[in-house]
């Protein structure tokens, strides 16, 4: 197919993600064109789409989520298709409608479907609805009413949490562990609900002491048909930001994640979603609890193409157009173990943000090493974004390999001119808990309070 | 293991694979010198080591081919392993018994088994003991009496092949289509051999008109484990330097391969081998005929690294440590298929060199593409050495998307300030021959006249 016959893919991203974008574009043999704003203008990843188009100022605001810049810049450069990636309006239902009235196709679920999961409890009832569990709770949004949550809560059992409905990452939420604290925490986190997201609602629900953040990947085509495609552990994480992630999640009967992945894929059938997602879970003492369904490609997504040898964003691609998918579950075959590394521009003990120029790159290679990043020497990484800029996947036999590999690829990447959190990882995967496997969602956090303790 | 407490590997080579013993060093937690000489002075690729040492000018004989300056290199450094990588000095057998010598440890087979591998028809007639078929011809070199090689060329038949017994790469070799050319021919060969090999002997083959190349990677430990690790197909070749090499062979019947392979891994235990080693056979009309043994690494392990996931290098290292192989012939599995590309800096038309600055470098990525390569934005490409400056590989489910994603990646390629063969690369996935699979040893250079004359 010339380039002049191919559809056109619209990136509505930056970054990695949007070099991903465009590496499944090139597969698929779709035009690929990057928008970018004035502070990505001559960033070396733009030169690798077959176009790339301005579409605002540095403010994302004016830019990446900018709606009808992205909708001009879809017309101007003849796209059919609009790709969101992650973050930006990956999830918002209404870039998903205006992107559906301006005639294309975009690269995700309907809009519908999209508000149906962003609403934490609508998600919750449909997933209660097709046998996926969920953590005890009222199945709806909490009345303003003091005396009745505390019975709810009472039912349920303390610690209880208070959730935001329209919430996510980490804001908007508070853990209460008795009756006589409901009152205040209410009323606190209905502000900052509203504040946050504009929407005042609030549930509640059982809070898991120790739970793991377990994951389901799956995909969807527009025939019906859903597969799920392996699990993913994203237990380390720092104020709810994923930091390293691995799948298959280590130490879990697999008998069981089959029958949680089972669930997710009749899920997708049942409410009719079409595309790429995750189900996200918390697990504890052998039980998964559904907390979120995440309607778009995930960061972590390079774990599961490593043991399952998959490409989930041509995937994602193929499925948006109509195709359906080109295999069946059981052709779903997870080989080895993966682990990935998010790394980050910043201060490794204080996070701090560090933006600057890149005065050398070295990303690091060989046998199960895979890094996905847009970045190279003479790079400059913008203060105006997300300070994520590497992240180093390695594949291997077992967890055990995949860990030595983690490490000695580590050990291997040059980043200089800027600070990154390599070093931490590097003390991470040296960790005896995360080595030994299946901490829980607490366990960074504990160690960067013994870190600054000195007594890691 | 501390730094301190790790032994030492002197790294007595250049470049990609320069890097990819580093690697492999670091993965076992092992200390990595590398030797460079005043033209490799600065390259980034050596910072990627724990220390490097200069072991003298420019000119390969002064440095990379210098014994006493790698040994006094070692000795500065406290290397007790040497590592000759492939090229140089990694199939001299006076290297391998002055490290030796030295007291130190040589990542390949004793000089001893290295000479007899190295002598062609040696290594033939150690092959034919151990079952391994071979072309058919004469089983020692020729007398010095041209009646006596036609009335073996006779028995053959016509075409045959002289070749330099102490040779290799190509030079030394001579077809000989009728009894009349054989005098003429015999005189040229011998002169040639003593030239270029200082050996003068001579043997005689069976010419093969249109055969593939398909080779075997073995592994053997020193306590009389050895194993096969699948094949390749490295029948893309320009005058006899390959450029194209893929695992495994396609078309071929697997339990053809296997049976091969298993005589292979048989005859090492037979000769005594210790290391990786390849049996580089040709492959014409359902037989397999042994050319000769490589008692090295090879530029293409890559994609047998890729089918099956491991970590050749550091089963090298580890054999010549005295470990045992961890693992046994049936956990040796095949998994998809790989393709590796050989980028050289030269023309893409003419293949004169094109050293000099890498403006700008990307490397390929995303799902099953490996890039092995000791360059990056801002290197230098020596005059001084070979042309290769990186491998692009790319994995995939089957033979049909390895090639797909190799097509991908080597679009995706960009290296800015020299030529590069890429483009060529671009072609060569897409010529139909090739994208069919079992192409001959010539189809490349056919295809090359096929170019010369417009008709690509």
């Amino acid at each position: 197919m010339t380039a002049l016959e191919a559809e056109t893919v619209l990136i509505a991203n930056r970054g990695e993600i949007a070099l991903r974008i465009i590496r499944a574009c090139r597969r698929l043999g779709l035009r690929s064109v990057c928008a970018f704003s004035e502070a990505d203008r001559g960033a070396r990843y733009l030169s690798l789409a077959d176009d790339a188009i301005c579409i605002g100022p540095a403010a994302a605001s004016k830019s990446y989520l900018n709606i009808p810049a992205l909708l001009a810049a879809a017309e101007a450069t003849g796209a059919t298709l609009v790709h969101p990636g992650y973050g930006f309006l990956s999830e918002n239902p209404e870039f998903s409608e205006a992107v559906a009235d301006a005639g294309l196709t975009l690269i995700g679920p309907s809009a519908d479907v999209m508000r149906r999961m962003g609403d934490k409890v609508a998600a919750k009832n449909a997933m209660l609805k097709s046998g996926v569990p969920c953590v005890p709770g009222p199945d709806s949004v909490l009345p303003n009413d003091v005396e009745q949550i505390q019975n709810a809560a009472d039912e349920i059992g303390y610690p209880v949490i208070l959730k935001a409905a329209g919430g996510g990452g980490g804001r908007g939420m508070r853990i209460v562990r008795s009756s006589e604290d409901i009152a205040d925490a209410f009323m606190m986190t209905t502000q900052e609900a509203q504040r946050f997201f504009g929407n005042p609602n609030i549930y509640l629900e059982k809070f898991l002491e120790k739970p793991r953040h377990v994951e389901i990947q799956v995909i969807a085509d527009s025939h019906g048909n859903a597969l799920w495609l392996g699990d993913r552990d994203c237990s380390m994480q720092r104020r709810h930001q994923k930091l390293i992630e691995e799948a298959p999640a280590p130490g879990i009967d697999r008998s069981l994640i089959a029958q949680i992945g089972e669930r997710c894929a009749a899920s997708c059938r049942e409410i009719g979603y079409v595309g790429a997602g995750t189900f996200e879970f918390l697990f504890e003492d052998g039980q998964f609890y559904f907390i979120e369904m995440n309607t778009r490609i995930q960061v972590e997504h390079p774990v599961t193409e490593m043991v399952t040898g998959l490409d989930i964003v041509a995937l994602q691609i193929d499925v948006a157009r109509g195709a359906r998918l080109p295999f069946e579950q059981q052709d779903v075959q997870l080989h080895g173990h993966a682990i990935e590394c998010r790394i980050n521009a910043e201060d490794p003990t204080t996070f701090a943000p560090s933006p600057g120029h890149i005065a050398f790159m070295h990303a690091s290679g060989g046998p199960g090493i895979r890094v996905d990043s847009h970045l190279s020497t003479g790079s400059e990484i913008s203060a105006n974004y997300d300070s994520m800029i590497a992240k180093v996947i390695a594949h291997g036999a077992n967890r055990e390999e995949a860990l030595d590999r983690a490490r000695s690829a580590l050990a291997e990447l040059r980043i200089e001119g800027v600070k990154t959190n390599a070093p931490l990882h590097c003390q991470l995967l040296n960790d005896a808990g995360f080595s030994a496997g299946g901490v829980s969602i607490h366990h960074l956090e504990r160690w960067l309070e013994a870190r600054e303790l000195g007594n890691v």
